[in-house]
């Protein structure tokens, strides 16, 4: 494989997914890190030559730049028992991921940077009049996912893949947005599941 | 394959990109349509047997049920042209699949479906305070678009992929949330291209 390097900011669930599943399989990851509260990857030069849309993560594969979370994971771990052989299975992996960035992270990510990060005091008042829909959204995620680990240990199949990876990045940093997780008690099991895989590293 | 069958609201840009897949794959496809304005995909039964999360699409297999529109084409197309064969490619197509449920759908689609659907009369206040800023992300998400569709004329490599088909849904009816394409030529003409496919089929 071609070098790998992770444009980042080390704060970002987005960005630890991605050195989680490097870590998982043992492979090597040059880290360069941005301060998005700085404004860093808003600069001319970020958005002329990293991502033209302003976000990170981005990871550089050799000269080849690839932006999405999920997308990059997907590239990593592509061959590896990180994503299932069973076509119905690897659809239903990436059906856990498109809904962790639909209905997860832009709650649950958004209200951590908020409160965590921004400062609900320097919040705009449009900022503020959210936070009551997306704390009730992010609840919903989280109850959703509560309710399939009741049954199963990991989201498909009998072992940890790129759906559990991409979930746990802000499900187990969730209580810095105000999200209590001590009624999620399987939830919480899976995070445990997680953090004891051979290999597995925290986020900084 | 298994009988595929598509669980939809017909005027869902979600649910016609599977429609499209199939259709350009020359697969058939059996369809069951709920209304969402009507509650359909809430009631406890749709909850219980379909999608815990309340939404459409979800495609039935067989037995197995996969939510997630992209998920779903994922599934349908894999082992055809749609899906690229080249590894940084596929994940580059899966790349703006998560751009387009992060920066496109949420902004696009939901003006869409506010004003030519709920109608803006019945919006809450919070709803009708949150236009303007999904106003200027789903233009950002269109010029972003037209940035890269001037150097080429798909998303990702030499033809159609599923990144086209995922962003063609809701680009192509924008218009209905209030959007103006006259401005995006590159979009326009690959939008064209897109309608001109053989086995394409219109929205409802």
């Amino acid at each position: 494989m071609d070098e790998l390097i992770l444009h980042e900011d080390h704060r970002s669930g987005n960005c630890y997914k991605i050195r989680l599943t490097a870590a998982l399989l043992g492979l090597p990851l040059e880290r360069r890190e941005y301060d998005i509260l700085k404004g860093e990857t808003r600069t001319p030069e970020f958005l002329a030559k990293v991502n033209a849309n302003g976000r990170i993560p981005v990871l550089q594969v050799g000269q080849r730049l690839l932006p999405e979370s999920n997308a990059a994971c997907f590239y990593i771990a592509e061959g590896s028992k990180l994503i299932p052989d069973d076509r119905f299975e690897r659809a239903d992996m990436l059906r856990w991921m498109f809904f962790e960035q639909y209905n997860h992270e832009p709650n649950i990510a958004t209200l951590r940077f908020w409160l965590a990060y921004v400062g609900e005091h320097n919040l705009t008042e449009q900022q503020r009049a959210q936070i009551p829909a997306k704390r009730m959204a992010g609840e919903d995620a989280l109850e959703l996912m509560e309710q399939e680990l009741k049954t199963r240990d990991w989201f498909v199949g009998d072992s940890c893949t790129l759906a559990d990876i991409s979930l746990y990045a802000y499900t187990h940093v969730a209580e810095a947005g105000g999200f209590g997780l001590e009624d999620f008690h399987h939830v919480c099991a899976w995070l445990d599941r997680i953090a004891a895989l051979p290999g597995y590293v925290a986020m900084d």
